[in-house]
This record gives C-alpha cells, structure tokens and sequence, in this order.
C-alpha cells in the first residue's frame, strides 16, 4: 500500500506538478482512504522523501554501534555512504525526484531539514569522540558539514547525469578528500613497523593542500 | 518604520509567541497599516531576520570586488565575517533571536534556507576561482561548508553564552582551523627566499591533522 500511494503520487506530481496535486488526487488514484496516506506519511512533502526517515535511524543505529577501535572521521564517511546507498537503490526514482526538488521551494526547504538531520547526526557522534579534546565541538562540526558536502557535491553530480555513472566511486573520492584533510591513520597492522617514516619536504610557498596532497600520497591514502 | 515594525514584532513575539502574533497585531502596535508592513517584510518569518537580504547582497558584492590576489580561502573566511558582524552590531537583539528560533520550526526553517544560500554564494566564488583545477566543485563545496560550519559553531556559542565574550576572537579561533586546513600561504614577500624549505618528519601512524598542525607551525600558520 505505501508503495501504491508513494507510486501514484510520483505519477501526479510528474504529470500535473507538485502543488496542483492534492492528498484527494493521490488516494483516488491509489484506490485508497485518506488515512491510509496519513497513517504512512505525516504530510504530502513526505511522500517525495519516504525512505530518509528510515535511512537517519539506519545511520544513528550506525554510529551508536561503534566502538572506540573505529576511527571516527572514517566512521562518519560510512555512515555517509548509507544514504548514498538509498539514492542508488532506485536510481530512476531518485532522479525524478531530484528534478522534481529542483523546481519546487517547498521540498528544496523539506531537503535542507533532512540534510541538515543528517549533519547534526554526525557531528554529534563527532562531538562524543572528540570530547576532551582541544576544539571538540568546532572539528566535529566541521568535519561533520565537510562530510556532508562532499557527498552531496558527488550525489548530484551523479542525478544530474541521470543516474548514470559509478555513484558509489564517487562518493568515495570525494570522501576520501575529506578523510585526507581531517582523518586519521588507522593502527599499522601487526609486523608493520610503528616507528616507519616519512618525510616530506616542500617550498615555503607551496599551498598547505599541495603538501597534504603529497603526504597522502607518502603515507599510502592518496 | 522599519525599526518600528521590528521592535513591534518581537515584542509581541516574545510576549505571545510567534505562532499566536499575526501580522495585523503587529501593525496594529506599531500604529501603520498592513501594505506598510508588507513594502518592507514579503511575510512574517522575513521580520524576524531583517538583515540577511542586506548581508547576503553585501556578501556577493564583496566576492564580486575580489581580485586574482586575493586568496581563495582567506577571502570567503572574510565574507563569513560579514555575517558575525551582523550578529555582533545588536548583541541583545541577536540573542532574543536565537533562542526564538530555537523554539518556533517555521524560524528554524528560514534560517536554514538563509544559510544555505550563504554557503552557496561561498561555493559559487570558490568553483570560480579553483575552476579548471582538479576537483574543482568538491574542494569549492567542502571548504564552503567548513567555513559556514566553523563560523556558525562560534556564533552559536556566543549566541547561547548570552552575547557574552567576545564573538570576532571566537569567529577568528574558528576560521583559522579552516584556513589551515584549507588555504594557502601569501605568495612570500619580495626579499624573502622563495627557495626555503620546510621538512616535515612523521611517524606513519600519525594522525593526519596532527601531521598538518605541525606543518602549520613549521610554516608559520599556525
């Protein structure tokens, strides 16, 4: 039934436009009562996004279950990747509603609260690892916003193709942007030597990006 | 009239409520009709941030002014500043704000729309300037979110410590930790050898941040 409505729905809003389509209009075309809609989605803007609710507990049952072995920036670009996993899931969906978010306010207004949802959720696991450090809350917010944008810089990158292309590649490249700029290394496994190297030597007016550039590369991250 | 409106407005919404203010009690309190309102404010949400239009014009005016000099980082760190200083120009009336906002979703709505195009004009300049070099739009948007993350983190703080301490020192702590992450060095000056070098020495597990925050030191950043 949440299928039928979340279909029907789709079908008016593409044909008819978003606001000109009313609850009324998508039930009857669903062959459906108005508290059935009700019953799955608290409001008509819902319907565009059914599967973020389910994605943020998705991601907060996520980060809850880490553990202290679980480097954190690595575990908040993970934690990322779920919701790019959602949009890949239905990629013709995606890109309907994409175009459909684009033209209408109220849903970019929709999106924003739910992006802004997400953010708060891994800056608030951020904040969690990071306490008692120097500038906790500043570098988990940070991160957390850098995270975020990388993401969503390759999500639309890959709607605006129409779906086409390697989303998850990606969205891996950018992560690893971010991972690069705020990460840290993983524990060497066992037999690596701990007391390994590396050097790195750069002119004075080389910018600070090109020299973490050439560090990630150094150490093995790049 | 303006600052009348205003002053009506959040007395009211401070007394009543915001959801229980109607634009006709505001109108009705500052002693002027309903058209005068609506010449200045487009709808109720507008009068509670009177001067984000301004700073946003203010702030795409002053990307606009940037040179090839100017660099990238640096710059947007100081358009972010023109929204502190909007804050910090009316202490009392930003706090009063705050917290109304915090309590009222249709506030908190508007005021991720607001953000969301500051971060936009941030990006819009920095894709400009890094255009044609590699990952030009992810760099644009990642530092773009970082800088209006690490602005927003200070001011939050300032705004919840009750307008107490001061707000550009906390904003200028905050952008620094972008800037080192991001920016790049001035080009050194004339006389200064070009030649000199920085040699960074890093056990492998290091955590990166910790590699760059040394980086930053040898560089005279930090």
């Amino acid at each position: 039934m949440r299928d039928a409505l979340i279909a029907a729905a789709f079908r008016l809003f593409l044909e008819r436009g978003y606001e000109e389509t009313t609850v009324d209009d998508i039930v009857a075309l669903a062959g459906v009562g108005r508290r059935s809609f009700f019953r799955y989605f608290p409001s008509k803007e819902d319907v565009v996004f059914p599967d973020h609710e389910r994605c943020l507990a998705d991601m907060t049952a996520f980060l809850e279950a880490s553990t202290d072995e679980d480097e954190p920036v690595r575990r908040v670009c993970d934690a990322a990747r779920l919701v790019l996993r959602m949009y890949a899931e239905k990629p013709e969906f995606s890109v309907q509603r994409y175009r459909l978010t684009k033209r209408v306010p109220v849903l970019r207004a929709y999106e924003l609260s739910v992006v802004w949802r997400y953010q708060r959720a891994l800056a608030g696991y951020l904040r969690e690892r990071f306490a008692g450090q120097r500038d906790a809350t500043l570098r988990a917010d940070v991160i957390a916003a850098a995270v975020v944008a990388a993401h969503n810089n390759a999500l639309r990158a890959w709607l605006r193709s129409d779906g086409k292309g390697d989303a998850e590649a990606a969205v891996d490249h950018a992560l690893r942007h971010v991972q690069a700029a705020f990460g840290a290394t993983p524990a060497p496994p066992a037999g690596e030597l701990p007391e390994d190297v590396v050097v790195v030597v750069a002119r004075r007016e080389t910018p600070l990006w090109r020299v973490v550039q050439e560090l990630e590369t150094a150490l093995g991250r790049g």
